[in-house]
């Protein structure tokens, strides 16, 4: 009977003592393999695990691991009397030897069948995505600042005292706007260095712009409302706005900035403008004094929201800072951005916004319910970064190191793209942009040239995606800040033999 | 000529030296709010510099510090030979007594006019918001690991040498899809504990699971396409579609847990199916292995796709964990979703997405153009972490320690709740489901009940808000994984009391 038995077990399981799984794992994969290969077919049943164990030569305890978990999965049925067996009602077609015996998921299926939107996000590269790890990064990385300046070890002590003994409010949840130290130290901070006082319940610490813009977006307008933006501007403003449902209506830039008058003329219902006065995205221009109090009053007047953009007011080489708007208002009606990621490094992902204080409570709910706090895990190291002066003083040596950068692309500019683009310095930022001339004018596409650039492992981005109309200026943005000082002729020189191959022939 | 001059200065400029603003900033600050309040009118000339420092008894530098920075701003303007004046150009409105002589905007604009949508947020409170900072965290918060058992002083160690010398890739932007150590650590682990290969490739690390599903239907979906869910389930699913335009379909779940065969009854064209087969959300069930291959077959005949979110798979104190859908997967259709935040600590945010090989390129492109990758600080410490394998003597020990505290809560159900609710004891998990029974549950409503319960401390979420139809079951989700074992039993006398209070009159 044994020998019997024995011969009724069509399983194939063969045991390797020396492999990584352990004997029962092991017992077990191969029936559950056998079942869902039809090699043991449904209702077939199983010799005892008495009989088993002596077949292949492991205890019954081993065995029963095994039969117990496939039990316990549905693969086999304990029946009264007569043992376990293979269960019945699993559907046929998963059985099928066709479906079973492809390959792994890893080499086989084919490329996969996609949907219109995600296809539409799978264009050419714009040049300000995030950068692929392993790339080799060069000049000219946009919001990129300086990876040599920034203090990582006394960074890195803050963090491991910070999370040695966390109190419980840390390691929990927290207040749903972030670490309360942090929120007090940007709060002073920014009226020693921006010049305008808030109280720290207004201060919400967000993951950068784009949660900052939609979250307000989402609190004050109605789905459908329309929104002023700068054009061109920063792209990712457009696109918060369109994840909180809000249009956004793009209003060209004059010289001046943005023009409250043309806004008002080409969509008069706007509920909400969003700027940056201080330095516009990407062109540099301060708004100026008139057009601000115009903006402000529009607010008043109408019971219109602002979102000032103050994205690197820190950075200002010529000149002194403009006071913020939100300094200015009177009313109530302007929520102010800042982020810390392009001061000190992208990894760390913590912005805020400074919200009107009337809109606290009603933010509070909202931020409970309907989105994410930030991660807290560096909001209490940035706190005492910030309250111990480390900000203070990181800004200062780097708007030095930045300044002199600017500086240097300024004179490798002169030197190699003479007569291809023309660069105008900017007295803030950490960016300039060059546009081309003469010849290389006529024809020249920002994306097919940011495209041939890349080719050489210099980065630039096209001037053309910060705008939404059909109406764009071609060019490159150039970031300046986070491009070492020693790299900036060589990537200026690269860049002007690629422009030349690109003069269209007379 | 000095005295008429100093006449002339209408500014009542008084200058504090020991206060904390410079002496500059005080007279930029008080010519500003002069001009804005009208008191210097458009058109006005200052006093020279030279004449102001002598009224003033400071140095004349620190006067035309002041005034250029207001000739910057647009406040002043020079005029070639009778040095400066107030802009002509500043809107009327602004400058009227009535708008500057108003309050600051921390104190008097009234409460802001809001719009529809954000008021229909602002319900009563549901139970499964975060909790506010100070809060008091007593019994039974829902996701909230133990707050002792956690190896603070360990992970701080490993932020700190994390981030003493991080490589580039580390402070700067990195790949998409996160932290190369943390993607190879999961895949690991993935392998040993829950019994399926994958490629590290295939893992992105994400900020929670509505990152993950939104993700993930946002590049298999169109807008517009219908997708399964479970009904009840985790209201953060339904919330994360709608964010990726995808419409979410509930399914009933029976006591098996969701039904393919219903499921393709009430919406035939779904195009995605979410499920959490090892531990049904709220109520535990485990989805049998006939339905896992009848759902593995649809997607695989159809070309659907399957999110496994096995959110509390690590949590089984009897039997086996099953093997998940993953790991029957043959046709590459199934993501596979996990969560640290409710292994480790919630502020820690970060979560997976392992997915199909075929949608890694796709998903790279779209993570570095649409979707925010997840925080990096995070992900070197908690690679290492895993990799040394604390994770998984982490898992170990709170294993142990909420098994003994389900035990713990069960006995005291039925010391104090008896006739008045019912649990039914849960194989897996950090929570369990409370249902009234007898005169309380003819008119239970379990938001009214929440808000009765948060008012004496205790934390119990309504078991009506997993659902999206009008279908809805009343009870409360207890979640016994964070409640300190000594407070489970005053915790459960407390919901007694109130609940007693709550039956009807006869």
């Amino acid at each position: 009977m044994g020998r019997r038995t024995r011969a009724a077990v069509p399983l194939g399981i063969a045991l390797d003592a020396t492999g990584p799984d352990t004997l029962h794992g092991q017992i077990r994969e191969q029936i559950r393999g056998a079942i869902l290969q039809g090699r043991l077919a449904c209702g077939a049943r199983l010799p005892s695990s008495r009989l088993m164990a002596a077949e292949l030569g492991c205890s019954r305890g081993t065995v029963l691991a095994a039969l117990d978990q496939l039990v316990a999965e549905g693969y086999l049925v304990a029946r009264a009397a007569s043992g376990l067996s293979v269960a019945r009602d699993l559907p046929d077609e998963m059985l099928a030897p066709a479906a079973v015996n492809a390959p792994s998921p890893a080499t086989h299926p084919g490329p996969p069948i996609l949907p219109e939107r995600t296809k539409a996000i799978l264009r050419p590269a714009t040049g300000l995505e995030a950068p692929m790890s392993g790339a080799q990064l060069m000049a000219f990385p946009i919001g990129q600042p300086d990876r040599e300046s920034f203090p990582f070890p006394l960074w890195a002590k803050f963090l491991e005292r910070d999370w040695r003994r966390p109190v419980w409010d840390m390691a929990g949840s927290c207040h749903p706007f972030g670490h309360p130290e942090l929120r007090q130290a940007i709060a002073s901070y920014l009226g020693t260095a921006r010049g305008f006082s808030c109280e720290p319940d207004a201060v919400v610490i967000t993951s950068g712009v784009r949660q900052s813009v939609s979250l307000f977006a989402r609190i004050v307008l109605e789905a459908g409302d329309q929104a002023w933006i700068e054009e061109p501007g920063y792209p990712g403003i457009a696109e918060a706005l369109l994840a909180a449902a809000v249009r956004p209506v793009a209003i060209p830039v004059d010289g001046s900035g943005f023009a409250p008058a043309a806004a008002l003329a080409a969509a008069p219902d706007a509920r909400l403008a969003i700027v940056a006065p201080s330095h516009h995205f990407p062109f540099g221009t301060v708004l100026g004094l008139q057009r601000r109090l115009a903006l402000l009053a529009w607010a008043q007047r109408t019971g219109g929201w602002i979102i000032e953009d103050d994205f690197d007011g820190e950075y200002r080489y010529t000149g002194r800072p403009l006071a913020p708007l939100r300094a200015l208002d009177r009313a109530g009606r302007v929520a102010y951005l800042g982020s810390f990621s392009k001061l000190l490094f992208p990894a760390l992902r913590l912005s805020y916004i400074v919200l009107p204080a009337t809109l606290v409570p009603v933010a509070q709910t909202v931020m409970q319910r309907i989105s994410a706090p930030a991660p807290l895990l560096g909001q209490g190291a940035l706190a005492r970064f910030i309250a111990e002066g480390h900000l203070i003083s990181h800004l200062r040596r780097t708007r030095l190191l930045y300044a002199g950068r600017q500086q240097r692309l300024m004179e490798a500019v002169e030197r190699h793209l003479a007569g291809l683009m023309t660069v105008v310095p900017d007295s803030g930022g950490m960016h300039v942009v060059a546009r081309p001339v003469g010849d290389l004018a006529s024809a020249f596409d920002d994306s097919i040239a940011t495209a041939a650039v890349a080719a050489t492992g210099v980065r630039v981005a096209p001037l053309s995606i910060c705008y939404r109309g059909a109406d764009r200026q071609h060019g490159f943005l150039l970031g300046y800040a986070g491009t070492p000082e020693h790299e900036i002729d060589p990537a200026v020189r690269i860049l002007a033999r690629v422009l030349e191959h690109m003069i269209p022939a007379p």
